[in-house]
């Protein structure tokens, strides 16, 4: 595996106003190794996911050293990162202790994109008052992100409360029926409250994509989207 | 299918306290005629469940005559019916229309046990409002079943809010990724909140019966179950 | 069933800026005729959906006879509707022919709630050409509603060409392994295009929807959500 | 992770009388002992499931040294514990060797909550004299909690023996078919007998708690759910 | 379809002792009357199997009249029957009333093949005693075939108590996580009883095939398996 | 866990001529050497099946010295071993070499009940010629166990050549859509071949208690299943 | 639903060598008989697949009359037909009577674009002479097709006695485990033969046009795909 | 486990066209290293599929130096090789960096055969631009193996857009509902585009095969396929 096999897609930002990102798991460090010096060749920041403690070691020390690690979300910035210009319209609302990974993997996302976050955590249901008593400041924000694994009953009572666009990530916590977020899935889009949309189990980084497209939609993303952008 | 091959459990009231129903569907008229004949000999009441209206017109006259048929539940009472004995202990919360025939499964099953309920109907949590405003009243019951299809969120918000036993039947209520009430049950099953207990699908029948074991524990059936009586 | 078991969530519109609607599908002639009644006399304008040419007929006359039905999409209008406040916001893309009942309930859903919208139809990459000739078209659109069954690979195609809010409908479409719309599903979810979402399968309900929450995200819709106003 | 980003709901207890339990696994050392240091600060007892002997080693060790670890079970009380004040009302039945997990992760729940248990092992009806021979003694219970994989046979013949509260618990004994627990599940779920209800797979606390609120409808309880008291 | 697509395998017989069966469903009546021309030509008897009363309805006339046809197991004879020559060596028990069609289709297959049977009905395990009270009759047969669906439990409870070959079919009797009978083929597959065998969902005709290939086993089967006869 | 808790089923064989077997996956050093104590105090030989190398070697010295373990099928064999009392009646036929695991199970199981079988490995249909050239010799045996992965073609195959009885056990052998066995669990239970009979998947334990059960129904098995004996 | 919403693949032929076809099942009369007259109006031929008798009835008597219509297959050949010019090179060989509706598909499907087949049906490895005996024959051809159901075993034997390009279609054919064909698709995937390939369940339209790739592959085919011709 | 339990099919390639290979995943060091001996005893190459660099360096010695191995793909050749006999007629294409492992055993099973390859790497249709720009190239194959996961939606725009035999080849790459693969195998069985063939989930072997038997179609494979060459 060199380089010569690797075709990344520095562009999709000027096309669709979203960085292309460097899925660790699954790829050798001599893979990733390969793309992170593809992107300092162009100068390119590059947002990783999925790079555990482990692969982070393994990467070559030239290329690691660049690497802004992030233990908890597991994600690198790697490379020069935009300086926040979009703040105060993205929530990310998580149920429990044990969501933290994908919650953060959806802050970082939107952070290495230039979008600052507030995050409201351990709101799950079970402790109903934990949810409600956040109603307000949630309802400040435009987007919200929710996070939720097991029966993910958050994002329906979340979605009749609230008016802005809620986009839900189930995460695989629980065991048993949980079968690895597929309870939470399909229950977010079974969901009893209306216009909830819905991501792959654990992608807080989908989630955060989903967000900056409504910000496209709404036309707060500034300096990106050229060539697709919507607006 | 004579009536030599029917080989029905006419004890079982006395042995746990339940009386044995006759499941309709999967019989023919033949088998349920002759199983209701048998009754009728030992003057022995039945409930007979998942009797559509068209099964109920192709059993024989002689039995059908004495059967006091419901339609949205689609069951019937044939022979003596037990008089209510036990009354307020048994509450019945039900997420939405369409839940109905679930609901009335589980009442008339209660009612043919000489168990009366109450029926709070369409409490989903998309209006949260509709739950909220009914927990006063429900809290009032040491028995609640919880009727819920789709998301089932309903269960795990009310787990949160009452302490009292909770029987949950999800329902096949719902489309696509509702799988015919499969994400109900599995998100009642990984509920956030603790000790939900969960019937079959569709299974207002179990959940009734489970409300009478309940009330088996509570000592407050007083006629029934007298060789396996429990306290 | 009579009227004292319904319970609609008539302010939904004024706490989430969205109108509960109807799943006529589940419910019988009498539940909806009652809900239907409910409407009447509070003059609130009601969507119904999945309404069957059948069910329709079985509904009272009093209350069919101000019914706006709609063949393709089965769905209704009953009473009053919103005037077109918002337009050139909303691009539905299908695939194929098949997936007209699910795009048509969207476009039905947005027009209940005085939303215009602009149809392509027939785009699947089988012929890829469809959809790469409407890629101009589409984008000057802030929202797209991306209607696909079978592999729905027209969804990645598009979240590559695309930076506004892309809202995935699978529909069930397809036989064998389509497995009433769940491949269709998987594929959207599990898309190698960032920021695409997903909704129930074959739900055009819920995907106008969430569209609507994009539009409470922009600020475009004037009238609506006042309580949970997100902005 | 700071405990900044940890909202316990401490109040559980008083609101339906079921105190919160820390569910270890998915959790971090670092998440644990802010939920545990909390919790010091407040004297409030924690109950800890799911905590291997690893998770166990790597807690911070002035919060470790006040759990009081159980192995076989994998679990740890934290902090104060309740006295037994009810005893000889839940019978804990299991059908393997291998299903002990389970049964004491039910009976230390029970246990945290000051409530004493009978426990019935290696009780499966391959040999089916060992239930039989146990009946007298599982009848003198209102409540049996019935822990049994594979087949979960065990349970649907003490439904048809035993007239009180029956929760089950399906364990992830076995291998192929049995499918980590779901074969179990769905057995218990589909059961023969009537009114059986069901906790997720392997969830000896789910099981507890399920009995708690039985004890809570038979008004067993003295101390606790006092906001949420049902009776 | 003319009789020149059809080939039938005649010879089966006598290569492996038993005889090859016409699946009706899924055949049209062009299809099968075309099969029994040939076997009619040969002096060739037929089983038939899932004929329904419909499907034999629109069969050519000349053919329908040499069916002897039964009605609950939807058999056909078509032609020449063998007489019985074994007896007293195979049991058939079934679990509840709608297991009756695929008990009879045992039945039939049998005698079609010159075996005699006993059927012991209803003795499903929540009324243990039904069982009981039958097993010592059931113990002085060689083969038992079990029949079941829900749970299936009955099949875990004979597989303790019975030594012989226990030949166990799924029924789809059920409803919710029954599943059309996989919850009880996976309770019987994974049986903590030694030594069940399972058969396909249903099918009763796959049970009495292996029921004759144990009587061949035995040496019980004079005059068929010449070719690929086993001892 | 104590030996109090043990509650091993000695009296299987004298019941039901099978004697129960110690499944060691999924059970603690100690339990497994609690059963083992009791068993040499009763002096009783036992069976261990799924006994991994870590797993024998963290069992107490004081049994583990009279386990004479048997490698490739993670069997132990404990105290006193039946001598063989039969043999030339149980053929084992499997499909590739990475199956012998399960046919080694199914062998050393058969083995410990004193009961001798011929191996014939590697007969996949890929290569028809090695299951044809076999089927002189294995027509000699009157029971066949037929061990499969993948798509277990051979078992179908078999099935339409051989006329005594066929245990069918299929492997885990395989990956992507074989899932871990089910796809040849689903194959052998629909084969076109009739009166195949099917165990749990890798259930070689399964398979030869099978049959010994067709044994006992053959007279074959002298001294055992005195009281639930079958002929 | 008018003609202005279809947006045919006309070009299909010309840019890969394949005729797009039209899908009945799924669409209304009016959308098949749009699609009709616009490819009237070219003088375009055109396949119609899963095009039941009723739906056939109900298209417009004017677009009918020209549908040359095949009931076993449900095709129709609406418009000039090419001659066939190929022949010879494809092999249709089937397991089972049932499987001719989709054999037959793939025989009008090739057929429609010019090409000859030879069909060999009830070949099913039940009775493997049936197979064996027609091995010389098919391996004159270099492309063959195999259609089966149930356990799909006869794709695994031919592709250990067939050297040229296997294409494999699953049926729905069967019941219980079969599963609607997941069970042949499955066993035909995990097949032990190496370098089966594998259509979608009944899909023998999509066979015949694999088997017109690899025609184009070979250059067989003359007239057609100019544009994306591959050789 | 001796080389007497070994019975390789050796003569397969002579047979069909495709050498036999080992595949080392599910066997243990002493069976792999039988194979070998028994090769080499044979002078007869081997390709070892799925070997782990640990099973690599567990395998005897004296045949391990033996082995070119080569490890993205984890193959290895054993033995003779055959020179390269056909190039220019296989291109494989794959969707992402993480396909890499599928997509070079596909590569080193053709090589193995004597078929030299091209490699398209990185070409996923989220830069649709990546496969676009290379269509002409690809045209010039009349075969391509297609090797993606997640959505697999190349798959299908490449069939809109390739006239030749399209190979399909779903990866485990991706996570959530990607499901190990089962997402991508399904997107690509429903594909919208016509005549695409899938082979099991990480196949890259099965792919090569299905590519050779095509070349066997062709009339390409000179030296291989004696006795049942197609053509």
């Amino acid at each position: 595996m060199s380089r010569a096999d690797i075709n990344f897609d520095f562009d999709r930002a000027e096309r669709i106003g979203l960085d292309e990102a460097v899925l660790a798991a699954g790829k050798t460090p001599a893979q990733i190794t390969a793309i992170l010096e593809g992107a300092a060749e162009r100068q390119h920041g590059v947002l990783i996911t999925r790079l555990s403690g482990e692969a982070l070691a393994s990467i070559a020390e030239h290329v690691r050293s660049d690497i802004d690690y992030h233990d908890i979300s597991a994600t690198g910035f790697f490379g020069p990162v935009r300086p926040v210009s979009v703040d105060g319209k993205v929530v990310i609302v998580s149920a429990g202790t044990a969501d933290a990974p994908t919650a953060y993997e959806a802050a970082r996302t939107l952070r290495h994109a230039g979008v600052g976050h507030e995050m409201i955590a351990d709101a799950g249901v079970a402790g109903l008052w934990r949810l409600t008593s956040a109603m307000d400041r949630i309802r400040t924000f435009p987007i919200a992100i929710v996070v939720a694994g097991m029966d993910a009953a958050m994002a329906s009572v979340l979605g009749g409360l609230y008016s802005g666009s809620l986009i839900c990530v189930p995460t695989s916590v629980g065991y048993g029926v949980s079968d690895n977020g597929r309870a939470a899935l399909n229950a977010m889009l079974a969901s009893c409250a209306p216009g909830l949309t819905v991501c792959n189990i654990d992608s807080g980084y989908g989630a955060a994509c989903a967000a900056l497209r409504v910000l496209n939609s709404m036309g707060a993303m500034q300096g990106t989207g050229k060539k697709g952008k919507a607006l």
